[in-house]
């Protein structure tokens, strides 16, 4: 499979290239704004200025580039018969109604995260949710994180949060209970409760913990390398092989059963 | 909604008492082949021999009894529009025939293990098998229970492994690995391994973990209390109302998906 | 060994009977200023009203009653020779002087937790806090507990930071990091981390993380009953058995060697 | 300070490269036998052929070559003044012999592991061994390391076993328990346990459990990155200096107080 890198002089191409290799696929080329920044890179692989350029050459692009970038890219893309892993985030409106309509022609795939044990988290914790009623099993969200990391909670605590209020069919905003300190009180009946470890040089540590009085089940997900990002996109664009057009998330690459 | 309770003097029987009153539920009856053992049971509950007078008294029965009352009982709710949770276990071929015909005529739900935690953990980590591909992501099972246990890996270690296996298309017993000690050798390709911690007067703790070179999902349950297995069978019978007749599970008590 | 029980009508003396009866020890009698509440008591312990009278049949008394008890009952044991086991909090100055004048005189075991886990797991907190610099092992604590429990962190954890901050010398209320919610900015180097989860009918779970960039040292501690206090106090009673007059601390009866 | 290596153009001697450079240490030179291999080393630290040569440039020595040579090793740092940290393991009688005579001359730091969580976690763990009755704690210690590992339980687990059976005063062979598969038997009253967890690239996780009928106390250790045994040894190195002659151990690095 010929696999094509949009931006693969940064960080992220870099590693994608590893993992595409790793794969035993074919970098079939990059795209890139800054060709002097390739030092390094093998020298086999060819680089492209444009999208449509680099589409003539491989079968599905990995693009981890801006949100800016979208509409042009999806021109570029559609009547090419290559597929597309986009892992941009913050999309318009617009960008991402031209994102649904160009997957009426591309094979797209679009994730926030492309960490498989993230996007399984994120699914299972909806289901525990659904299944464990809210009065008897209190659900907390605990996550670790570098001693560098300025926010708390984070983004994935967040969306697993977001998650598990789907599952009960809430608004995570009228439930949240997170920050406990001093004369909190008794724990609000439904609350779903968030709690933030700081330390070292942690990737990342996130566990969600559904207790009653009488068992406790907890769904834990450890990043060790930042490479899983590049890992999982891989692991998509592979998956597009043979696929239908459609626009396609990463719970349809891991194969999960709809809700 | 008139909850009847089969063997109803034993040691679950009482359990199940106390957790219909807690659901808000009414205790309708229950049978007894020792009624001598009535001793500390509220006074105003209908003991009954048999179950067909039982079944005159209620909408379910909840039956944690023995195989081989199983026929009986079968031809004794037929006809009556009274649901059954059934948690008997070790059924012969006869009896899981007569269980079946039974199931056109009344709503039925049998499980090994009420338990919602467990139930829910043997789904998920049968998802979580399908989803993480066994090349890259190496499943073990670790379970831990009080220092009277005789054997190892627990029941409910190697159901999970079971799961797992399902989910992974192979069958458990090909690819076990289990009371590593001494030279190994190293992990063998797919290989589902199990270990076992004894100690104290734990009721029981199960981990799966699937870990690849770069990241980590567990899925844990602890039970603090077998008082989790009768919450669970009066769960099942309050859900038994308004549902057709047939043969369903804990996961449809819980509302899983279908895989 | 001929042990006596201060208040043994209440919850705790009644779990006090239990546990030295489990030791292999006697139940000398016990006080009680409410006899009428003895109901369900073994009939063959004597009651007393005072501590003097108690004091006359056993070779120890475990006491868990009031602070104002504290000066009469060490007027009481004081050349006697019978030992005192002390769990009362809360002392005043005075109550604090008499304690120590008594114990010039009297062999005394006082703790604020009679949890061998608890006051094991602060001491060897304190030696992880002054073995690991705090400019390269970050400090947390975890807390979690059942959903009534209306304040965070719980004094356990508070105990323990305590601990850590006495390893590194420091006052933690100057450290002290806790309740994180929204922009916090990074860790503060040499912080104290707290973090609290709610849920089910935890009886108390407590870890604390030192976490470099290179490795990660955890101390957990779990309750899994209530009962452990009164474990850990005939524990105490037994020890001081030809023990020396003077004021033991439950470090002195684990043994733990001096910091 | 002026830090040597012996051995700096191996894999163990580049990272303590970087790290004696990180503490804000010089590293003074090093010996290689094999200097064309010292490609990628900063141009400016001296390579030498022997340690007397090494001896002259700096105030301490980090040595991870091999046990044949400690006898050269030491008669080369007699009378020079400069400390000795020897991470060298596997010595003969006579080396230990040599190394003992050498230590009456010499400030040695002599070590198997470097790692501070390591060298604490044993010591905690013999410490609370002692103070948790074996009868009534069950001790347990699992460990998980990555796929390729070839034996069970690892090296780590069997010395913190050791360190248990030190503080309980027996010994390890005759309470060992591993390997635990099919029909068991109850656990033994003392023994100590062990399950071994295989998967993915885990550099080492320890976990030590203790657990009673009412509580559990653990104690746990992770390896992120095999550079903590450099960072160790960087630390032992910055510890000798006005250090008395002597043999020191990693327990007197990290300050823990004699048992």
């Amino acid at each position: 499979m010929r696999i094509g890198i949009a931006g693969i002089t940064g960080r992220v191409g870099r590693l994608l290239i590893e993992e595409v290799l790793a794969a035993g696929a074919t970098v079939a080329g990059g795209t890139t704004r800054t060709p002097e920044q390739a030092v390094g890179l093998p020298a086999d692989i060819p680089l492209f200025k444009t999208m449509s350029e680099l589409a003539e050459e491989c079968d599905v692009v990995i693009d981890f580039t801006h949100a800016d970038t979208v509409v042009n890219s999806a021109k570029s893309l559609v009547g090419t018969g290559v597929a597309w892993v986009l892992g941009t985030t913050g999309l318009s409106a617009l960008q991402t109604k031209m994102l649904q309509e160009a997957s009426g022609y591309v094979t797209v795939v679009h994730a926030a995260n492309f960490s498989p044990g993230v996007t399984l988290v994120q699914r299972l914790a909806q289901m525990m949710a659904s299944a464990l009623p809210a009065d008897s099993y209190d659900a907390e969200i605990l996550e670790m994180h570098h001693r560098q990391k300025v926010d708390a909670p984070s983004g994935t605590a967040l969306a697993i949060g977001q998650a598990v209020a789907r599952g009960r069919g809430v608004v995570l905003a009228d439930v949240r209970e997170s920050g406990r300190d001093g004369l909190t009180g008794p724990r609000k009946p439904g609350a779903i409760g968030f709690a933030a470890l700081r330390g070292g040089q942690i990737v990342g540590e996130h566990d969600v913990l559904f207790t009653s009085a009488d068992e406790q089940i907890t769904l834990s997900h450890r990043a060790f390398d930042r490479r899983i990002f590049a890992t999982g996109a891989v692991r998509a664009a592979l998956w597009t092989k043979g696929r239908d057009v459609g626009l396609y998330s990463m719970e349809d690459v891991l194969g999960l059963p709809p809700l």
